[in-house]
């Protein structure tokens, strides 16, 4: 036993109680005569005391002598504290020491265990373990393991199987590219990890599970962007015998729970919005709705006037900035430039000031009149004091440049609160996504995906138009989990694979088996896939995932702390039938 | 909502309810003018009545044509069955249909789809999703996530902390060989999958984590033997400022609770058995106690008589087989055969009869007379009746032949109830394990593994004896989980991969950012990991783990079901510079 209590329990209760406790020195102030340290666990952090009047000589010198990150094991009483620090469980309190033991010794560490810390995001991810001692990445990884354990609580309570499905499966050259694992004993032959375990979980649900779910790590070879993880984990679910509307019941009642138990937070019924209209009303399939700035559409309003700009195109939108006539000119002329870098990819903005008398100014007047403007503030909902933001352009690009415009306005005006949750449905997702580069298309979710009944026709003549029982859970403006009502006949199966241009020998190799499947009597079903580490992210009320996960890899794929990837020995190259060629 | 009940939960409660079942087929009975269909779900089976009377003649003609695992909804009302079923809770009603829907219709499955199916091995394993509506697979899934949800909830509620380690880390070519990974964005390098988190486990501790714990996935590319598979699932846990009896303390407490929780059985305070002592008694260090007939170590008896064979072995052990004396000539001489098998590998067996008189009757009366027999029978333990088997030789390879054959006769004479729980600590394991092939001593644990104190030592003088603070839980003769303490600082570390050979350099390349994190307050620790695949199934009664997975793989590590491992695209190989060489 190294300790009676940890550091984070003793209180006024305790005094004069004789306790064991072991920890890390977190800091030491020395004033000669009496050293106070403050000794730290995971759970807290305690005051130890050593004076002149009551420690030892040799005492007192090895507890001047304690460097910070020391790990130590002391006896002592309970005794109050003359200063009490009300902002920590046990600032009542203080350990008068009568034994001290150095369990072992630490050199400086090469940045401070602060919740501020001097370390750069480099340094600390090479010294992850001491970053991890951290509070920020300490509770971070703590308030993780309880979301986890909510959601197997709730969905165990739900009825649902968790079942492990393989992490040694098979390639799938489609989609995002496969990690491969080469097979010794199966010569010249490679296992693939799961981009997600998608077919198995539909195999359950043809094995009569009924009701599956996992948390799961998933592997994709992606070139990472900022943020993105080759393994990443999901909450991973599937259930037989179920329409649409079941699936979205028991995943926000999931959602709702979460909120509640880890949040503390009542949330309403959430709202459900069609992919199409989250597509005209904020320009993207996960809208933030912590507030408005809806988009107006202004085409009618807008055009065929003299203004060339809107009459050539396919859409002009705006949005009404609250209170946005309050920027100076060199402001709107900031705002332009942003939304004309590279990464937005706007030609231009137009604006419209709407003044405190009703009148309003714009960048366009030689265009259009006051009432032409009064329109756009109607169709915008712009009231007096906001600056409406007008784009035009190619519809998909003009709406993913609003929406990022509509982002960047909300968090500069403090309207993106970490501590408010807002989710929504997005249902009714398209079935298929145009590929604008090779003009083919590809499945929107997946190549599983259900098409809306009575639309499997349309896949001939207008494959952009078909619906799919395809849904989104939105958190914040972020997509926290998808999913949708699968095929569960070998025929729409089939169909599928060939409008996603799989020759019939292609779909058979790679998915043989999930067609095979299908002709024993699979059941109608569905599923989605929650993001655990966004998931838990925005429920920690941060947008980064990085100190959600206890060992991430940098932006390269590389954990900087064991140094991985590594070269291999020839010897266990050969063993593979492998060589490299670079 | 595809029902409104499952094929489980209707009794006689619910009798004049209009419901609505999904489910499968499980069979039907067709007498002309009454049908009954077994619908079958994860919940139970429920018999549904068609009948001339008061079913159309086109349902009636539906019902007719339905075949074995056709999927169909049904709605109709709960009626009281005539002829009840006392075996299932659904059994005493029935459903009268009035309306049929075939969801999806089934080709022949390629076995029946019944507690006890006409499908071998084989073909279950290529039709896994068919295999696991059978209950015997079915229930083992289900009771596997009821495991491992209670293993969640104990180690929850003790304050441990679920933390994800990484999948792709590096490889480490000592102990078994890893499976590795090639990295795309990282040129000839790869990544490996974890054989355990073991090192990531203790950087948690170092991190302050205190206490981890994880049901994680690891990976072996070993040469199968029976029953293993290339990926398996631990119980992972580490705690930091403990010793060993914390940690047995807690582990025993959690293998309780599970007993009693999903066995319903209370077992006492573990015993617990130095590994010597466990050797010396039963030959094993993983020895099933659900029965006696521990060994009796005969060399002060059986020894300095002219029976050359025995004089010149390391050791003379024995056992006695209660009710043994029964065996006729023909049976012992076919005892004799089984312990001469290559597996066993004994070059013979000397036995006596304890007959019911007292007196004795050995295969080596020639050596012994009836005083030294009757020694024989008071070190062995044996009673009248008992017949001692006796075998000789070098004393490591005696004693696992004899244990095998005290498991072979246990199973002969029923002493291994799967309804019985045994559970025993093994502790002192020694520090080091000579391998004879090479004269090389190797970690008996893993190098991590801490030496009991004062014995850093011996190392040097005398390696086999260095014990070290390593234990294993044991149930029923399997060895379900293992652990230590750890070595927490980076001299005994440094010392310690000297003696296993490592050069300074190796040491440094592979576990350099261990030795690193030791430099800066690493604390106390230690930890251990059950086997969940195992531990499952002996909680469920049996000795094969391959039902308690959902899909595994065959002993040549394939997964028959998806047909992996697979050759992968040229443009996969070239991609990740490698270049296959057969």
């Amino acid at each position: 036993m190294y300790r009676s209590h940890n550091c984070g329990e003793l209180t006024a209760t305790n005094i004069n109680t004789e306790v064991t406790l072991s920890g890390w020195v977190q800091k030491s102030r020395d004033k000669g005569f009496i050293v106070w340290v403050d000794l730290r666990d995971r759970y807290g952090i305690t005051q130890l005391v050593f004076d002149e009047e009551r420690t030892s000589k040799q005492m007192m010198e090895q507890a001047q002598n304690l460097g910070r990150e020391f790990v130590i094991q002391v006896k002592g009483t309970v005794i109050e504290r003359a200063s009490k620090n009300p902002n920590i469980p046990t600032g009542d309190i203080e350990i008068l020491v009568s034994e001290l033991t150095i369990l072992n010794e630490s050199i400086l560490p090469p940045f401070t265990i602060e919740d501020k810390t001097d370390g750069g995001e480099d340094i600390r991810m090479k010294y992850r373990y001491l970053d991890i001692r951290r509070n920020p990445v300490k509770n971070s990884l703590i308030f993780r393991s309880k979301v986890s354990q909510e959601v197997r609580n709730y969905l165990s309570k739900e009825g649902f199987i968790e079942v492990e499905t393989p992490y040694l499966i098979k390639s799938t050259p489609e989609g995002a590219r496969d990690f491969v694992v080469p097979s010794r004993m199966n010569e010249g032959q490679f296992y693939a990890l799961p981009q997600s375990p998608q077919t198995f979980k539909q195999l359950l649900m043809v094995g009569g599970m009924d009701k599956y779910f996992q948390i799961v790590k998933c592997f994709r070879d992606e070139d990472l962007r900022a943020d993105r993880q080759p393994e990443f984990t999901q909450i991973d679910c599937e259930m037989a015998f179920v329409e649409q509307e079941d699936i979205l019941n028991v995943f926000e009642g999931l959602t709702r729970h979460l909120l509640k138990e880890v949040n503390g937070v009542e949330v309403e019924k959430f709202p459900r919005l069609l992919y199409d209209d989250a597509m005209r009303l904020y320009g993207n399939d996960k809208p933030d709705i912590r507030f408005g700035m809806e988009f107006g559409e202004l085409n009618h309003v807008a055009q065929h006037k003299d203004f060339g700009v809107f009459n050539n195109a396919e859409l002009v939108v705006g949005i009404a900035v609250p209170g946005g006539n309050s920027y100076t000119r060199k402001e709107i002329d900031k705002l332009i430039d942003w939304v004309k870098r590279p990464q937005v990819g706007a030609l231009g903005m137009v604006y419209s000031r709407c003044n405190d008398d009703g009148s309003y100014k714009s960048s366009v007047d030689k265009f259009y009149n006051q009432d032409d403007l009064a329109k756009w503030a109607e169709v915008t909902g712009a009231k007096p004091g906001d600056l409406i933001c007008v784009l035009s352009g190619d519809k998909n690009k003009v709406r993913a440049q609003l929406s990022a415009l509509r982002m960047e306005l909300a968090e500069r005006l403090g309207l993106r609160d970490p501590k408010v949750f807002a989710p929504l449905w997005v249902i009714d997702f398209p079935l298929l996504e145009l590929d604008e580069d090779t003009g083919h298309y590809h499945a929107m979710h997946h190549p599983f995906t259900s098409p809306k009944p009575g639309q499997l026709e349309l896949l001939d003549s207008n494959p952009g138009d078909v619906k799919a029982n395809a849904y989104d859970l939105v958190l914040n403006g972020n997509e926290i989990g998808g999913g949708s009502i699968r095929i569960h006949d070998k025929e729409t199966q089939a169909i599928m694979f060939k409008h996603l241009g799989f020759t019939e020998e292609e779909a058979k190799a790679q998915f043989g088996f999930l067609m095979d499947a299908f002709q024993y009597g699979a059941p109608p079903h569905g599923g989605l896939a929650f993001g655990l580490d966004r998931l838990v992210a925005i429920l920690g009320g941060q947008e980064t995932i990085r100190d959600f996960i206890a060992f991430p890899k940098n932006n390269s794929g590389r954990d900087v702390m064991i140094d991985a990837p590594a070269p291999i020995d020839d010897k266990q190259l050969s063993e593979l039938h492998l060589k490299i060629e670079l």
